[in-house]
């Protein structure tokens, strides 16, 4: 029939018996009729052991040796799947990133991949193998051996689909697909049964950690159907996340997540002249940290506030250049607020409908919420409210949106932030 | 100066201190002027906890995954190394088998090296790198992993030496070099400062697995001097193994050694006929079963006898074989002797020098130790004697051969059987 990718994730393989039931949800999409390659991480937390063992051995492990450690944790994983899909009788085998041919630039611990050779997975495809592929991992043009960073396997996963054309590509994970919000703290949240590429980057950009927002951009890119599925339920399809063209919009809000490991920093008085914002960010995008919200405002004495977000790891660094843009630029007091969650509401569905906004808006307010800061995008609104508002105003914007269900989500294993 | 290729087994990685050990040991030799290659085997049991966790997947694990599996075992050692030398400020990089380009033919588990590329090494060593190679790993001209099995990682050592011509091989292991016998036998056995390859390999034949024969094989083939030395005293020199042309003969007898593990299995009444041996070993030799001391005798009868003995894990198919041929051949009773330990003396020196075949039986007979069968070649002596008399008789070898010193053995850790 077609070209299943699938990928499975530490969890997933964590242990002999969990290698046996992924070796099942492999063969069921192979006795589907479909081609089967499979995308695998290291199994359960043998990435933070190795990472201790190299932090044992030496207090700054080098980018290079660390990667060439790392990148075994996905080989076991792979040998180990391979042997339990053969055990059933079924053709089989594994290939690291360096046999598929996963060319990567040369930056160690998070490299971006450049291309996937297809040569060698077709091959053994027309062959009959189930091909059970090192996630996370991949090499240089000079044979360096390099790994993909945060979401790597996902990564590698939709990259491959791309590469040799796949049908679809289905990430199983501990949940049963994409909800609204985080189920935990609206347990009768609806879960969507599609939701397009652009709905599913910004929910991951505000904080819903599903899938990281690099596989997704991917996927848009190449245009691969990515399935959002349980690998404890294989009979429930998931969610599938596609583009919009393919879609029918049935709400404005595909999903709402909050995100609370942000600061504030606002710097009062600048003088209002041309170059000003971009002193402040040029600043701050030259030691590499990524501002979130931005709010630049006059005052009445005809100077400039200006108040941004950035990540809390990113605090120190921060306040030290934006201290220095102070002094130079004579500007007034820095003041900084710890205590702030960015409530986001995404939604294709947004564009075309006027008072979204609103709406979110009045709801926050009729739960006695104060918002502190706005910012829009085309489908996605988001404000920054008190962090201990940031579960009631979930709930409240949940009802809002008409984002629950008659049925409670089911949640096994660890819960991703959504 | 030179190139020194050296080679550092599982026991002397085995834990994060150790490992630190070994960069000393490695930057001493790079401070002595040398370009360094250091090749290195999986920590301590990682590679029987990686069969066991194979074969909790399933009973029989496929050679090819088995492979992909183990040889990340050694490619976890060559990050943690380089990166504990790295830290006392030396550069240096890994290599697995795959990076250096060690070509072996497509038999998984126990492949055989074809040919090792050099490029890349001297590419890093002219950078001024310490290069850490994986032991016992290869890749074959496809690209698949493979294992060289048994003795694998100190054959890597020797045939990168040969390779890239190096000036010495040095393996470090848990003893002080290659002592003339057992030294929980003989505790003041002497240590050879010197052997050839032949004396070696006959050693290591005859049950000493200091250095497995492939690799002494490889060494003596490409001339490869080696240096067997503890990782404990960096200071000893060890025993250095190396061509008989370059030696002076001191002694005899350079070894002795005991091997318990073989069946002596005797077939009486042959017929005298041309091929009855023919038959006999043929049938063996077609079930891989190799046959190490045979003797062939003339009854009064006008019959033969043939006594040869097997290695326990060959018992049972050979009887069998032997059962089957001496029904062919209407031959006499077949009779099996386990209460046998072969005990060989050693030495090129022999060549030269009559009279050493009567001492060793002179010496077992004043022990009372009976012979059952004896073989010779050109430097080995091996008597078939009661298991019990093993060790009577190598301490009466090492005495009348002039092989005690007045020091005991200093040992560590897991002493190999010498």
């Amino acid at each position: 029939m077609g070209i299943i990718v699938q990928k499975f994730g530490g969890t997933s393989v964590a242990d002999v018996n969990k290698i046996h039931n992924v070796a099942k949800a492999v063969i069921k999409e192979k006795d589907n009729g479909n081609d089967v390659i499979v995308v695998v991480s290291a199994m359960g937390h043998t990435t933070d052991y190795l990472i201790k063992l190299a932090k044992e051995v030496t207090q700054k492990p080098d980018s290079r040796e660390l990667d060439m450690l790392l990148s075994t944790g996905e080989q076991v994983s792979i040998a180990l799947l391979t042997m339990a899909i053969q055990s059933y009788g079924y053709k089989a085998l594994s290939m690291n990133g360096q046999q598929v041919g996963i060319i990567t630039e040369c930056i160690h611990s998070k490299a971006r991949i450049v291309d996937i050779k297809t040569d060698k997975l077709k091959k053994h495809l027309n062959e009959g193998n189930i091909i059970v592929v090192a996630g996370f991992q991949g090499v240089t043009p000079d044979g360096e051996i390099t790994t993909l960073g945060r979401g790597g396997s996902d990564t590698s996963a939709v990259a491959i689909a791309a590469a040799i054309k796949a049908d679809r590509c289905d990430i199983y994970t501990d949940v049963e697909g994409v909800y609204a919000t985080d189920p935990r703290i609206v347990p009768n949240v609806l879960k969507a049964d599609t939701i397009s590429y652009e709905e599913m980057l910004e929910l991951a950009r505000v904080g819903a950690n599903v899938l990281h927002p690099r596989s997704v951009e991917t996927a848009k890119q190449f245009n691969v159907p990515i399935r959002v599925r349980s690998s404890f339920n294989l009979d429930n399809l998931g969610t599938l996340i596609i583009g919009v063209e393919n879609m029918e919009i049935y709400k404005p809000v595909a999903g709402i997540a909050a995100d609370s490991s942000q600061i504030r920093i606002l710097i009062s008085n600048l003088p209002d002249i041309p170059g000003t914002a971009a002193q402040v960010f040029g600043a701050l995008a030259n030691k590499n940290i990524s501002v979130d919200m931005i709010i630049q405002s006059l005052a009445s004495n005809g100077t400039n506030s200006i108040a941004f977000t950035v990540d809390e790891n990113d605090f120190d660094y921060s306040v030290q250049i934006v201290n220095d843009i102070k002094n130079k630029l004579n500007a007034g007091e820095i003041s900084i607020d710890k205590n702030i969650a960015k409530v986001s509401i995404v939604g294709a569905g947004m564009v075309d409908r006027p008072g979204i906004a609103a709406d979110m808006f009045k709801a926050l307010a009729e739960n006695d919420i104060n918002i502190k800061m706005i910012s829009t995008s085309e489908i996605k609104i988001s404000c920054l409210v008190e962090k201990e508002n940031a579960n009631k105003a979930i709930k409240a914007l949940c009802k809002t949106f008409g984002l629950e269900s008659n049925v409670e989500a089911v949640v096994k294993g660890d819960l991703p932030n959504l």
